[in-house]
């Protein structure tokens, strides 16, 4: 007999780089979980719950480029669809296998569990449209064309798609075949002419700097920019979506910019260059600086994944990696332009007795970074901190900038050691974002993971007092969990954990943390409201932010 | 000024009896949080995260008839929609109220947090459109009549409406004012007509029994049932998701229907019946013994919220309060009906040092159930054992039967506690649901509950091992927890917490959760496959539950 339905499904996947599919069992996903245990080379990682599943997913493709997510029927996948969601938002291709009841229950209408009763059973499909960028029922007539569809759609927008399983479809064998779908090309037209465009923007202007974008690496691109900034010797910036997508420590990075909030060096570096070529970059309100940056348009380039725009010339069907080839083989000249020099935070200020203060906290964090950490930060003060922090060789930071939802960072941590067991992976989360998804904390010491995990305790939602109207708010309270005992009840056995309230602990925890070996979650205690400087300026930015 | 958008939303939903708001805060919702904590009477509840805010908004409006949820914008609702989507199936009235940006933000589609990036606003309110039975996008012209409208949707289908708000039209003055809608009424020609069919249908009839669903609680008409069982003298059963819907120590109860799967003598004598007068009854899978109940439809009747089937004559436009007013008016002959006695479960079998198995464990729990007991079980084998239990005088038995969504039992205990601090709150549930929202536990203990927890650790989703095809089939494991050690890493300070392992530490458990004063948390540890007699019985019908 040939290939099944989701046996054909998880080979092409596998062709394509898949190993591991995060997410959680259930009756109408069996055929599915049956199967990737079954297949050579692939696990199984069972989330303790969905929507962990779908951020763990996210994590995981961050680094290694796509992941995999599977959940049952309508319970399962509702549950997992703002992951989802937040995956497309931020260009991250996942695979979303869906468990569905038989074709025959379907066809009969059968009130069934899982279901609202009324036996209709496409409404999740339906509803899962706005969020990916494909999908598809699949069956064995359709499966081997509508496979190729959805992994072309996938890499190609790079964005999640959708496969549902009917538990007896799954099982039945794959009818036909079909070829991998080509990738589109760009237009040779087009593409001259925008490369023409750049090259003479760029020749024309006196200075120059690059803003490049997370896409680049979603796209997989990073080494062809890097390549390009440093023939070139083009100074460039990042903001906060796209910080460390080149290393930090080279001559010509310039620091972060954003906007008139922070860095007024930066900004006035960038907002005066006779010319910004964004690969990629896209100002949203929090790359923005809550929209205060202000690059005029006519002095402007932008590379976007299937377009270019210089200044109000918009070229269509031009791919960016065609674009990048093109500009490095052109060789641009080198211009010797002045620049900022990217700062750190440096020395943490406090003594060993003091409280821990913002001053000491962030700068304290950035000395502990090493080459090749993978920084995984939670939207928050804390993320807002950690964004000025400079990034050593090889280390990359990850928030969900555009996305920003809270409970996100914990179960992306563990998906981005998944995706790199050779790498040291710190999470740093604030609290009350923890609490939203604590429980995957299991899954590290579960894999044999060693994380370094910090939780800022400042008792409440720091981001959303300094934004709400009033700071003290009780919606803004939240339970008082004793966060340092958590790994010990989640079977994290013998991990480091402390609860520190002082610089002089905050130290040795750090110290322990290093070399203990082990996994390590060290609670840190702060006041009420010390906050970072970028969130203290959210603060007063209110009427840009949400205008 | 006359009442703002969400202050005349916030009134109306106080008129009707809402007094608590659960949620999660975010910024785009700050409008709706701060007139909640401003709105005399009124209380927010923080949820650690959206979808327990969901789930508990679910237990809570099973004792208190509805219930309000509030998130923010995207992230919030998204990761709330499985649990509305419960509410929806499982007929619950939740007002779901989302933050949503800035009117000008849309109009401008400004990339912003929490959205896809793409400049589209109303992807959310659509999505929601399967799972609520109204919404709309309030704004200060359409607030009078669209709160209205929603509110009679809710009452009226017993579904949650979505009622999305543009941070500044939230806090804008409403335009124009609406009356309270007229609830529906029956048509007098089609209801009497039904009301005769139906007595008819009694009266000719020589044995009978009554179905009653859950439904007929959601619509708050419990004691009109009551009434007419107990002046009719017609005795009764009930089905899993309706389990102690009526008081199952009255004399006419005869014990719980599901169909070949269990009690023989109740399924031969409901099908050997006469008649079967369901009211509100659903044959779902879970309802039916894995659709093995088998009612000839010719004789029977059911009373459904909005029609009445009588054999195979459908009666439209009539309304269940309508039918059962008229129903005992008429006063039903009582007949002498030879009926089967209710069993409970009987002496728990086990020497104290015995491990705990599913004959000890569900017996004692049995034993544990007092008055007006609220207990809150999980999908999976413990709801399964303790449905056979017989509930005594008052108490309830929740489970969320069709929707079957694991992890619910954990936040709708919460919520149920919160709807009736004066009772005692039961939770028993599977260490692997419990994982899916544990977190939710610290919510108890900083509202000042005293809840019963018992959470079963048998090693793994165990009516999964029942129904995969490899019962050791990886994906059914988990990450091992120490979870008597939850509560106090939860912050649940001062908490009994113990684990046992044999039936003589149960019993002691017990004893002292009953009389410790505090809450009081026990996990339950047995064999791997020690499941409860219809689990097994699950096991063995996958024939008839997929087919």
């Amino acid at each position: 007999m040939g290939k099944t339905v989701i046996e054909h499904v998880l080979s092409r996947l596998q062709d394509i780089g898949i190993r591991d599919v995060f997410g959680v069992a259930g009756d109408f996903a069996f055929p599915i979980n049956d199967a990737v245990v079954n297949c050579n080379g692939m696990r199984w990682v069972g989330s303790c719950n969905e929507l962990n599943a779908a951020y763990s997913a996210d994590g995981y493709a961050r680094i290694h480029g796509m992941a995999a997510l599977c959940t049952t029927y309508a319970v399962g996948e509702l549950s997992a669809i703002n992951g989802v969601a937040g995956a497309y938002a931020e260009n991250l291709p996942i695979f979303h296998l869906v468990g569905m009841p038989a074709s025959r229950t379907q066809a009969e209408r059968r009130v069934v569990h899982h279901t609202l009763g009324n036996g209709e059973f496409e409404l999740f499909y339906k509803m899962a449209e706005p969020v990916v960028c494909a999908r598809a029922i699949m069956t064995p007539e359709n499966c081997a064309e509508e496979t190729e569809r959805l992994i072309a759609a996938a890499l190609y927008h790079r964005r999640p798609v959708y496969m549902a399983f009917p538990t007896d479809y799954a099982t039945s064998p794959v009818v036909g075949t079909a070829p991998p779908r080509p990738e589109p090309k760009s237009d040779p037209d087009a593409l001259a002419a925008a490369t023409t465009a750049i090259l003479a923007a760029l020749s024309e202007a006196r200075t120059a700097c690059v803003l490049p974008g997370s896409l680049v690496s979603r796209i997989g691109l990073t080494a062809k920019v890097r390549d390009l900034i440093t023939t070139s010797n083009l100074p460039f910036a990042t903001m906060l979506w796209d910080k460390s997508l080149l290393d930090e420590t080279l001559p010509n990075y310039v620091g972060m910019y954003d906007g008139k909030l922070m860095n007024e060096e930066v900004r006035a570096f960038i907002e005066g260059s006779d010319l910004v070529l964004g690969i990629g970059a896209v100002l949203t309100d929090f790359n923005s600086g809550s929209f205060t940056a202000n690059i005029e348009r006519s002095k402007s380039i932008n590379v976007q994944h299937h377009s270019v725009r210089v200044g109000e010339a918009v070229f269509n069907n031009v791919e960016m990696k065609d674009v990048l080839v093109k500009l490095t083989a052109a060789r641009i000249a080198r211009k010797d332009i002045k620049t900022p020099k990217a700062q750190g935070l440096g020395k943490p200020v406090g003594k060993p007795d003091d409280p821990i203060t913002a001053d000491y906290l962030y700068a304290r964090w950035e000395q502990m970074l090493k080459e090749d950490d993978i920084l995984v930060t939670e939207t928050g003060t804390s993320s807002m901190g950690l964004a000025f922090a400079r990034m050593p060789k090889g280390s990359t930071f990850y928030n969900q900038t555009l996305w920003g939802s809270i409970g996100w960072a914990t179960p992306a941590a563990f998906g981005a050691a998944m995706a790199s067991p050779g790498r040291r992976v710190i999470l740093i989360t604030g609290e009350g974002s923890h609490q939203l998804t604590a429980q995957e904390v299991s899954q590290f010491h579960r894999f044999g993971l060693k994380p370094l995990i910090f939780v800022l305790n400042n008792d409440g939602y720091l981001i959303e007092r300094l934004l709400a109207k009033d700071p003290e708010s009780y919606y803004n309270d939240l339970a008082k969990w004793h966060y340092h005992k958590l790994p010990e009840a989640l079977g994290c056995d013998g991990w480091m954990t402390m609860r520190v309230t002082t610089c002089g602990e905050l130290d040795e925890a750090i110290r322990m943390a290093e070399s203990c070996g082990t996994g390590a979650y060290v609670e840190v205690v702060t006041d009420k409201y010390a906050a970072s400087p970028l969130s203290k300026k959210m603060h007063e930015s209110l009427a840009t932010l949400y205008a």
